[in-house]
């Protein structure tokens, strides 16, 4: 009934992009959005962990979210990060994403005190879910232990499918563990389950995952966009190789700055290299050693944003 | 010349009450707060995290703190917790709590990423005071590394100090490492540092510490005060002792539901015992082994909070 609402695919976690005073620069956000969308993106995670989703105030996000659909991006290719610490915030960001028009919501469990009990994690979404209360609401549990220090395993979420089955559709993991992606992924197949890295995607599909949302995607949707048409045919094992040597050259650097550094190269517009602390710009001996590294690979796509540079 | 503005001596991580429906138990809150102040604390360090201060949103707060001060609680007594992951956010709580004249905030680096680059961590601190713009404000940095992943040493700290010395002026220190702590008493002497926890509050007094802020504070402020008010004399050692078997004793539980377990005993109003998620009451059998452990120490001093009951 609700199947034709579930995203699949390649999700992108956008990064954001600030002004020089570090607000949020809406002119530059739109334009990626839409070079992501049009260049193999099926839709888009923003404020996610990749986009800086928890430097952003609350207000920054349901003003950037409203900012793209009144803009045209539509709303049902979104699923906008509405996790938060404070447990009012959740409800206010989800709410409000809900009655935009987002495909989904991806919400992370509340990440300031370490390793709580699986009761308690289950009481936030619980609650979430019932203050929300919308039969709209289509939420993804991110999972994302090495930030969080939250882990979550199949009883949780099968707990959490069987008590809102209509709310509870899916699932990012950035477990980083294949294994326990797969274990989710077999055990609580009511789920909609996106690996958080491309490295697991071809094997993620074929046991059923819903397609993957990756940092990496900012850079490459295209290239990521195929390995999932390829999926199943000869050609998806040599494209799946081809992302994961992009993947792994830009994880030797820190994430989120290599891969605005990148971003600031191939637009020419250095204010993609802004980023609000605790993260800071790549330094220039590390950004040459990035690009030297992915230039020097075979099959490496440069993403095709020449045209979105400083004019845009 | 600003010196007679430092909070000193025991400040209380005051825990925050909930209503049913897990708001912000305005009532109870402000009656905690006197009772505290009027039994041995010099201070109150609201919304820190025993306070489950992420647990609260910006506005909530905001509108807390307001209402303390309107309700006659002296401004210059307080040093709420304003820090946050987003820079906007932390600008916002921080300039509020600055205008409503309060004695000093307390400042927590931003927590999502863990182990950020020290320049990274200095920026957030150098921006949230440029932002706050504010000459009366008087920061206080708040090191917890095992909640935030971030560690501060004296580099650091000795930075932030001579970039912004009229408001950099004080350090809680929760590292729970006696050895980090005194390094920074002694590296960083502008520094106003509490622990925090009692445990370290006679050793601290004897090197220049300016006092302690300690979770237990919530349930024995007057004998906490009674070893800061002893220090240096024979009775204060005795003093130390049966404050650190109060601390061992609460410690061996989960602290912050421990402690509400404690008020709700003593207060005869299970109402202190809700937290919001993640956190959770303790369960029947772990609050009666509180109880028991507690009822055996030899010189447990019950706090007195009959009068504050379900009639406050």
């Amino acid at each position: 009934m609700t199947e034709q609402r579930i995203l699949r695919g390649l999700l992108v976690p956008t990064v954001t992009p600030f002004n020089e005073d570090l607000s949020v620069d809406v002119g530059r956000f739109e334009v990626i959005c839409r070079w992501q969308l049009a260049n193999g993106a099926n839709g888009l995670a923003v404020f996610g962990t990749t986009s800086e989703g928890n430097s952003l105030s609350v207000k920054e996000r349901r003003d950037l979210l409203d900012h793209l659909v009144q803009a045209g991006v539509s709303a049902d290719r979104l699923m906008p990060g509405c996790g938060a610490c404070a447990l009012p915030d959740a409800v206010e960001m989800t709410r409000h994403a809900v009655r935009t028009g987002a495909g989904g919501v991806l919400v992370l469990p509340p990440f300031y005190y370490p390793d709580p009990d699986e009761e308690a994690v289950f009481r936030f979404y619980a609650e979430l879910i019932e203050r929300v209360g919308e039969d709209r609401l289509r939420l993804y549990v991110y999972h994302i232990p090495h930030m969080t220090r939250v882990r979550m395993g199949p009883v949780l979420l099968r707990r959490l499918v069987e008590a809102y089955p209509a709310s509870v559709v899916g699932l990012k993991d950035s477990s980083g563990d294949w294994e326990a992606t797969r274990r989710l992924i077999e055990e609580v197949p009511e789920l909609a389950v996106f690996p958080g890295a491309e490295t697991f995607v071809s094997r993620g599909l074929a046991i059923g995952a819903a397609g993957c949302i990756s940092a990496t995607a900012n850079i490459q949707p295209g290239a990521i966009a195929d390995v999932i048409a390829a999926h199943g045919t000869p050609e998806a094992p040599p494209l799946q190789e081809a992302v994961d040597r992009v993947r792994a050259t830009v994880a030797s650097f820190p994430m989120i700055p290599a891969i605005k550094a990148i971003l600031a190269r191939e637009t020419a517009d250095g204010a993609w290299e802004r980023l609000r602390p605790p993260l800071a710009a790549l330094e220039a001996a590390q950004r040459q050693a990035l690009f030297d590294a992915l230039d020097t690979l075979p099959d490496y796509r440069r993403p095709e944003l020449a045209s979105l540079g400083v004019a845009a």
